[in-house]
């Protein structure tokens, strides 16, 4: 007896996908059935949104140059970063920030990876509303009610390497919620809040590869899962490590 | 033409595991096949080394009792995560500690979930090495080569929830090395380590709950892996959030 079972697959053949594309012209042959996840990474998003910008077009500012040098980094890119920032958590040996959409993240998530030298491709400025909007054109075009989650690839604290999470979410609840559920013994659970949505977005990114050769969209099938909106991004208040990194910060300037 | 495609799906009718069992007398009827992954709950492996332990076996130091005081904890509870704590990073408003296989979590990743009120179930002390024995059993029992990851479930950094993560790893690298490998424009990829282990593992948590009716173990087929050792916690050299934490601590107590 088997309870759960998912299954996952890539969707090939996606083309190079350029300034105007419509995402969803690259699912016509992928088969959607109602439930499934449609995981998109943002790199794509971000291409069809055309967010592909040469490095030519910033204007390095002094903190921008000074914070490149200590990082061996061109100011441009430094620049293009401090664009998409709201707050500079650390800047050595590596740049953290939190992005405009509320992600912490190396770079805010820009990446120079394929997109031609002297390119930044700048992350979608409002993820969930691709997501959003995504979803609702799959269910006019195909007729199929689907979830989908736009990724990238993040580093994390305390663990090495980067791993895929969810920075855009419709249709499904980045968080399954345990409150109230019981234990094997009739006690409420110790753990209140999975982060489910992070735990496709992972595997997804697992299957998609980030190289040449890789393809930008998974769909998974199988998985149960709540419609409700519910934050990924912890607040300002309640971002604990934030707040302690804020106050390494002080000392070290005090 | 789909170029990957992978399948999961839990291995049900787990009894309660007790002290003593054998994990893998619950694998008889899961038909595993060469190459797969699979995926047990650090729970069940505690269980099995009878890491279940009365919280009355537990007399709190000065220390655990402060601690518990300020977060409304059980001090035998706490002084219980002590014994697992190699350094302790924040105390407050939750207990976030290193613990002794270097692992950063809330609790040392202890649990009083599933099992009975006033116990608390002890984490393995080597969990990639009950991983290994675990591969070895299985193929000397069934003849199958597989990889074992061994999961827990922990909060995460700037990110709402808990996830399911791997800590410990058998015949699979924890990591993805992507060094050398080209992106579409020829180039070298800006990620070159990716946390594949954490990445199924993320999955499988997602399948198995955490509840009454939840399920220990899932096997994940069609995922091609690296088999070598790499570390999946980061060193305390490399971890720089760990060292603003400290530097914050420090602040606090000057």
């Amino acid at each position: 007896v088997i309870r759960v079972r998912i299954e996952a697959f890539t969707v090939d053949n996606v083309p190079r996908v350029k300034d105007g594309d419509d995402i969803t012209d690259f699912l016509q042959n992928a088969d959607l059935r109602d439930g499934d996840v449609v995981v998109i990474a943002s790199t794509i998003v971000s291409k069809a949104e055309g967010l592909t910008q040469s490095l030519e077009t910033f204007s390095p500012s002094e903190r921008a140059r000074t914070i490149a040098e200590r990082l061996h980094e061109d100011p441009r890119f430094i620049e293009a970063v401090l664009g998409e920032t709201i707050e500079t958590l650390i800047e050595k040996p590596f740049f953290l920030v939190v992005s405009k959409f509320g992600q912490v993240c190396v770079n805010a998530g820009l990446d120079r990876s394929n997109v031609a030298e002297g390119f930044v491709l700048l992350l979608p400025h409002d993820p969930s509303e691709n997501a959003r909007q995504l979803r609702d054109r799959i269910k006019d075009r195909f007729g199929k009610n689907v979830a989908v989650i736009i990724t990238d690839t993040c580093g994390r604290s305390f663990r090495e390497g980067q791993t895929g999470v969810g920075i855009g979410f419709a249709g499904i609840a980045a968080m399954k919620d345990w409150r109230g559920v019981k234990d094997l013994e009739g006690k409420a659970l110790e753990i209140t809040n999975e982060g489910v949505g992070d735990e496709i977005a992972g595997l997804a990114n697992l299957m998609m590869g980030e190289a040449a050769g890789g393809t930008p969209i998974v769909i998974v099938r199988g998985i149960s899962y709540e419609d409700r909106d519910s934050p990924v991004f912890r607040s300002e208040e309640t971002d604990i490590i934030r707040r302690a990194i804020r106050d390494a910060n002080r000392q070290s300037k005090a």
